[in-house]
């Protein structure tokens, strides 16, 4: 006799084709092209079904890039042995993704909803930011002033560029990303020894 | 005889009772309380005479906010000879700004728009960023490596307050506040000569 289907397993199902299709449609046609009713049709699923668990597309992608995150394993900055090196490597790729129109409009969308609900930005902080800030703090970790609080230290790196970004009062380049490193490797080091 | 009304006097008078109104409720209620209908209650003015010239309530205040920076004239940083304390003040009193709730509602709400719309973008960025940003420059010229883009030297001040205001990833403190101001003064100051 064959079992009864399992609506636990099959909740799950869909929830994870909802946001594969989210990655999907975010991919093809970026956050504009993300809307619940192309999500439901590439998922396979109601749009019912949808809005039993989110509220909104601002949910699912926030759901969507934190399991991707999530699967990936715990990250880590690359470490060579050459902090300046691991540092403009990250830091230029961050960059590079606030200048792509595409994925610097997924992250334009999280923005706005961060900033009109405290909720989502705390769960944007707490699963998609943070986890990437800690990979920062804890490659510095070591090599810098033992006064200086890593939070603060962190934020030389992203801050200015998301300024940057957000503001657009400059260019995001490779320039740029390594005169962020310059800059705050140069605030951070501890001083040279005297003689 | 009286003179006929001059509609251009009349528009601007209108005009300025807006932005002052706006500027009154945003000292009073707060950004929530702005909506159209109390601006023209205040302002003694209809709703139809608004929205000919503002298409909402983030325009108006954009244009209160830069006339009233307008009206102070030109800004310049304090110079009272010591670098360091300068800068304290001024970057305390923006990260002050940024925990005060009823101001950090405003710049919130333009942060919104700004995300929203490139050319509200712009105009937050020419009209009331800028300036701002202009004058730690100013106050930098001469102070720092000669090797140093300036742009990027003010983003050490400002980027990381903004950052840690949106994602809210820390305190807004005095404490953080001089911490701002160590690190970057440390990252720009020129190498002391060899001996």
């Amino acid at each position: 006799m064959p079992k009864p289907p399992d609506p636990a397993r099959r909740s799950e199902r869909s929830r994870k084709a909802v946001l594969d299709a989210a990655l999907t449609l975010l991919g093809e046609t970026g956050y504009t092209g993300l809307t619940i009713e192309a999500v439901a049709a590439r998922a396979g699923v109601g749009k019912q079904t949808i809005y039993r668990w989110w509220r909104g597309r601002g949910e699912i992608v926030l759901d969507a890039l934190a399991d991707q995150l999530g699967a990936a394993g715990p990250q880590a900055l690359p470490n060579t042995g050459d902090l300046d090196a691991d540092l403009r490597a990250v830091v230029r790729a961050t960059v590079a993704e606030l200048a792509d129109p595409k994925l610097s409009e997924i992250t334009r969308a999280l923005t706005v909803e961060s900033l009109t609900s405290e909720n989502f930005a705390d769960q944007v902080r707490d699963r998609i930011l943070r986890p990437q800030l800690d990979t920062i703090k804890e490659r510095l970790c070591g090599h810098v002033r033992a006064d200086v609080d890593l939070d603060q230290a962190v934020e030389l790196f992203v801050g200015p560029m998301y300024h940057r970004w957000m503001l657009r009062t400059g260019p995001l380049t490779d320039e740029y990303a390594d005169g962020i490193v310059d800059l705050a490797l140069a605030a951070l080091r501890p001083a040279p020894n005297p003689r």
